[in-house]
């Protein structure tokens, strides 16, 4: 740890996060020893469980635990055909404006240029706008000072080709939403489905980003969660589980708000209904549930709100996009769309497709509306990596305040010293919780100091120490990270309790109240 | 079912598993609606949480339960570099030799079409043999009868490009151990590893095979669960944990029986390690690790077997290559591929980086040895479905017998009729198991004879019904599907026992018997 304060000195808040993240192997630049490739990254074993533990709580959140409707969860192919495509927009308008230095040939966003140069908004500008934007106030390379191209669009989808020589245009999903849609009627079906009907899906989505940046916030391979509800169009305000959440209050920042220069305010579930704040009964139990799940996954209710997108950042389709953003030391940054996505994507299928994906209600025909959450995998890790980061509070290394039931390792399970029998009662320990399938980690190596210190550097919540005591009358000793505590319990209680705590049922303050 | 059931007359036992297997959505073909694009499937809802379930509990057994060395779980881009394949020998030899009909131009692999067409083998034969083969042979286009073109070599990588314009050339990973290898040194340091150290990996994998047949055999994109085990190799044949299952047993054939036409025999891991039948004690504790595990997902011991390859089926720097073969109504088949890659990756991944990925021992510098047992998650499924599928047993329908551990939906709980109390105690007890974390469903739709029907043709192991009794005393009845058994039970006790049942504590027998 020495060597990461002494890294960290004189560097932002996002760098000094950032090279712990990269240190502690949370997330590897994939090809590393090639080089890298902008924009791509691996999850190492850190990060892998990290995101494990958020997927499984998104899981019990919003699939497992959604019982006022059903909600099925499939997992798509990632490699598409170009005819899904083009029925969903994507050929034609998956886009984003590019322009090429003439000089040093680099290649750049064309709206990023202008609004960091300017230090305007140019959302929903053409080509030609941009260009003239470009030409009248005479920018130029911001790398080399070179003259820089005409603004054109260029596609974001990585293309491929199946089967060989000559095979199919195939793309490489730009998101998790469209398999749903084109499979929402058989699923439907083979489910015997009543509306509303979710399905969810988790994996990963592909973007060939013009200029990726920002460690996790902007990727070409990057994950999504996501579900589409589908809803009669004449319920759209009849969620059956409404009534649960009526009086949660969540943060929104509203439109007239936006032009003002006005706050977020929290409103209540029933007030965003009657008030017509959100356009329907599902957006505002999903921007309550999210509410929740953001909470108890670590970020304070204080850090993030929900943005009522402009119309000119909407599309024309949609009934209105709420977007769930994060204050981070690197600006506030969109974490989970929120979309009511009408029947747009069914009906455009249907017209390309030539099936009829209309279900039956009672008798009468009718094509779904939709709403969508969709949650960025990588964009909340990071979010949750920054605010659990804890700078030194006298303990002389920085360290993670992830919430038990999220953090990677749920508990380290070490000897006071490499002798036994405490290495044998330790590792019994240890094999016991990880037949429990808890995952805990053993360590034996160096002072005890030092082995705790490396536990709260990862943040893990609870280190189970195996001393003499333990030989005597079976008891071990629990160090909480966050108080740095101790309480003795028997040793034959662990698993239970270390279960207890990384599914959610006890809090690191009920470890440190087991004993006086 | 009637419907199934009729579909079913005539058919290959494979046909009808497919048409089940199809109509109740555990897999969907990808964008069906568009015509379909073969080789390629989505999991649906069924197929998803089968999956979930078995992923669930490899991890359980290879990667958290995993106690005798560490075993890091990594999640890495599926994108990978040029210069990796190339590395890997992907871009040079991962190749299948294709043929084109001149007159209908359809396009197809050479080996198979001399394999079928003269019921000879002829794996690693060049293009210029399979050429005079087919020349010699007056071979023509199975589908129009045509002349035939030379054989040539066809790359099976998806090919696409990073960044905009003229950007890098990249492939979609052809296995996911590539990730492994370049990762290593870097999660080795992270973790402060020693040897033996394992980094296991689920995800994607795409070959762009030139035909894709026989439902989930041969796909272009599939789910790969691997493991590679690096160590020292001075040390394979010290492996920590052989102790625990030296007397455990696995069937083996043997190179001398493959060429002899005798059978495979059953050996103990430590009859096999000290007659040298595998080349290594880390091969012969997967061996025997897998075997338990494939008894586990509901394929009988006598239904799969390890092949040795022969030398001409084995890359020239393994060090010997073991498959899990399963007996199916296709024909024998290749679902976990054992390996001895020795240091092979490493080597060449040093070779092409520039990097040292040496590790220190003992204050020696070695480069270690891979062992890596490598499962197809999508083959293995569809073994599943095929050895628990039970025909008509005078039930009236088919079913499937999903050992409890894995089985999609863990119970179904129902009203005995669709009136009160008995709808909302059912539901009562529906919410509380999803709280508990399973995956059950609630039924009340039709006869309760129709309802138990509907949930042993997706292999429910359980139905808890609520009836009128259980107003009076509490109880409720759980029907076991393997035998239609009955039993009462507290409701109360429902979670749990569905707990255990679903995490492998409890079968359907010990289910039975908690009642005379």
């Amino acid at each position: 740890m020495g060597r990461v304060e002494k890294e960290s000195e004189g560097k932002s808040f996002f760098e000094k996060v950032w090279t712990l993240v990269l240190h502690r192997g949370f997330i590897i630049p994939t090809a590393e020893i090639y080089g890298g490739i902008a924009g791509i990254y691996d999850f190492g074993p850190l990060g892998t469980l990290l995101a494990k533990k958020l997927v499984d709580l998104w899981r019990r959140f919003f699939v497992i635990g959604e019982t006022n409707f059903p909600v099925y969860e499939i997992n798509g192919s990632t490699i598409l055909p170009y005819e899904v495509l083009v029925a969903s927009g994507h050929v034609d308008s998956f886009v984003d404006p590019i322009v090429t230095c003439l000089k040093c040939k680099a290649r750049m966003r064309a709206d990023h240029l202008v609004e960091e140069a300017l230090e305007i908004r140019v959302e929903g500008a053409t080509v030609e706008e941009l260009t003239r934007i470009i030409r009248e106030n005479g920018l130029r390379c911001p790398n080399c000072g070179g003259d820089l191209s005409e603004v054109s669009l260029f596609n974001l989808m990585f293309k491929t080709e199946v089967g060989p020589l000559g095979g199919k245009t195939a793309f490489l999903r730009p998101e998790t939403a469209q398999v749903i849609f084109i499979d929402f009627k058989k699923v439907f079906q083979v489910m015997r489905g009543k509306l509303p009907f979710g399905i969810a899906q988790i994996g990963k989505a592909y973007r060939n980003e013009i200029s990726p940046r920002q460690g996790l916030i902007r990727l070409r391979e990057f994950t999504q969660m996501e579900i589409e509800v589908f809803i009669n169009p004449k319920e759209v305000n009849n969620h059956p589980g409404i009534e649960e959440v009526a009086d949660s209050k969540f943060r929104i920042l509203m439109r007239e708000n936006q032009l003002k220069g006005g706050g977020a305010v929290e409103v209540t579930v029933r007030e965003a209904v009657e008030k017509g704040i959100v356009p329907n009964a599902y957006m505002a139990y999903y921007l309550s549930k999210e509410t929740e799940f953001f909470e108890r996954i670590g970020i304070p209710r204080s850090k993030f709100y929900f943005r009522h997108m402009m119309p000119e950042e909407t599309p024309f389709y949609s009934g209105g996009n709420f977007d769930l953003e994060v204050e981070l030391s690197i600006g506030v940054k969109e974490v989970v769309g929120n979309a009511y996505r009408t029947d747009y994507d069914l009906r455009s299928h249907m017209k390309h497709s030539g099936e009829d994906l209309s279900v039956d209600v009672d008798g009468e025909k009718v094509v779904p509306e939709v709403v969508e959450p969709s949650f960025g995998v990588e964009r909340i890790i990071y979010c949750i990596l920054e605010h659990c980061y804890r700078e030194d509070d006298g303990r002389g290394w920085s360290w993670f305040q992830f919430p038990p039931e999220i953090a990677p390792v749920t508990a380290l399970i070490l000897p006071l010293m490499k002798k036994e029998p405490l290495v044998s009662k330790a590792k019994e320990l240890f094999k016991a919780a990880r037949r429990s399938g808890i995952f805990v980690e053993y360590d034996d190596r160096g002072s005890i100091g030092k082995r705790y210190a490396r536990a709260d550097e990862i943040g893990v919540p609870v280190c189970v120490t195996v001393d003499y005591q333990t030989i005597n009358d079976g008891t071990v000793t629990l160090r909480s990270r966050d108080t740095r505590k101790q309480v003795r319990v028997k040793a034959e209680l662990v698993p239970k309790l270390l279960l207890d705590l990384s599914e959610g049922r006890m809090s690191l303050s009920d470890l440190e109240a087991l004993q006086g």
